[in-house]
């Protein structure tokens, strides 16, 4: 399937205990693009970046081979600029400054060619302009969106709109909860997916994902992890390897989207090993397959007696 | 392979969203014992009541086939007695007393016929305590142990002796951080294997349980559950399906480590569905095994493509 991803590029300068990077490519279209280019290419992405936006960053994203007609580029702006400190508990991060910049303006025009893309991603970004991609596709066959705490909050009855379209819904516990009003995961993925969203995927960091359809709950382990270099982008890299895995097989049945769950947290797990997205830059095919097979030794056993 | 279970006995006042009890029966002996019960029998038990300890606690505890010769009566003492409340996210729980009564001044006598056990299960009492246990046992061939925040913080030295003496430790995620120092639970495991355990299994709740070894790193699901009714005792249940397992089998390989670990999730899962003790009153090993599968099911997924 041709895959249409639309969220923000940015430049994010970050601070963990083990390093740190200034001005460095980010944003969730570029995290979702970069890992979903391992099974599909190429990745057709829209977003928009101002005139200060490194000419590297075209390179990695060109050098991915993302399709970038849909990339705005507004000369006399600035790009999205994001700033945030993670503590030694990398659970726990301070945003230090967020400049919107030309993202404020941002109106996700879809070029013509993309609109008969057959899987769209849609970035977590306003749900007013979620919705605005939506009514600009020809009959996509399937739509994933993340969503955040933020639109949760203050853009309720927009997010509650764009839910209504959407076949995949991907987002942490904490908004799980916050949007469903209910502390129990099980629960809200049921509450959650009678908004709309068919599949319901709660990404629940170091304890792995629970994936949620009518049917069927699969709950997905975390990859061990004890070197953790950078967290930013490990939720965008997991839904550009759910998203890329479907594209690539076309296939949406259960056994698949579980797959695909799998394959998301393999990207996720290798975005975190390396700043920014570095951790997404060189990997084989063959290296994901292999951690996809280490997931699988990870959870299972077999019965005895 | 026999097992000993040595732990507290306990009435227990209970309230939770979705009801309350006053004095029921409790304590990490019972619990333990009770679950693991449905795997071999007679499970030997080691504690402490008082006069007022009701006989339908007695006749709860032979009914599951409980030996109690190492049961002491203190006919003029009290019986310890807990109390909590839990919220509504029942992940968070207040204890509103604690009376320790007969309990303060118990003193673990193993009957001679109980040293040769094989299992040992030390539920989560004073780590001097569990070292005098230990003291009496002839050679077990192996020896499960259960701790707390209150004794990780106040008995560390005593603790940081006992876990030399034993082969697995079972703790929780927030217990496994405090004692490593390390936010990171796989770090953290690392950490604590290094204090003796060759097993270190840590529970997470709602995100399942870290089994980790020198070897492997299984991570087992969580029973999706709905209705908990009262999490009391699920760490304790845990702990008698994980020891009931091995002894049924007498198999500690590391294959046979993780069913163990499932059959701990299972008993926990039934434990929490009903208030106290009743979730761990008349189950069959019919249910205990198709719970089981469920698990499996739960996390299981097939390579594609």
């Amino acid at each position: 399937m041709s895959v249409l991803v639309v969220g923000s590029l940015a430049l994010d300068t970050i601070e963990t205990p083990f390093g740190a990077v200034d001005n460095a490519l980010g944003g969730s279209a570029t995290y979702i693009a970069a890992a979903a280019s391992y099974f599909v290419v190429p990745i057709r992405l829209v977003g928009v970046v101002g005139g200060d936006f490194p000419k590297q960053g075209i390179s990695f994203l060109k050098g991915r081979n993302i399709d970038l007609e849909g990339l705005q580029v507004v000369e006399d702006g600035k790009t999205f600029r994001w700033s945030g400190k993670y503590h030694y508990d990398l659970n726990v991060r301070d945003t230090i400054f967020t400049d919107v910049n030309v993202f404020e303006k941002f109106n996700p025009i879809i070029p013509e060619k993309y609109r008969k893309s057959k899987c769209v991603c849609l970035g977590n970004i306003d749900p007013g302009l979620q919705s605005k991609v939506l009514d600009q596709m020809h009959n996509p066959r399937v739509i994933i969106c993340d969503t955040m705490n933020y639109w949760i909050e203050r853009k309720n009855k927009e997010l509650r709109e764009t839910l209504k379209s959407i076949k995949v819904l991907i987002l942490n516990d904490s908004e799980a909860r916050l949007l469903s009003k209910e502390p129990n995961l099980i629960t809200a993925g049921k509450v959650i997916r009678a908004m709309g969203p068919s599949v319901v995927i709660i990404k629940k960091g170091e304890h792995g994902a629970l994936l949620l359809t009518e049917q069927m709950i699969f709950s997905a382990p975390a990859y061990p992890m004890e070197n953790i270099s950078d967290p930013t982008g490990a939720g965008d890299a997991f839904a550009g390897g759910f998203v890329g895995w479907l594209a690539r097989t076309d296939d949406l049945s259960e056994e698949n989207l579980k797959r695909a769950v799998i394959y998301g947290s393999t990207l996720a797990s290798f975005c975190v090993e390396k700043f920014g997205v570095d951790g997404l830059a060189d990997l084989t095919y063959l290296q994901i397959q292999d951690r996809f097979r280490e997931f699988r030794e990870l959870s299972r056993f077999e019965e005895g007696d």
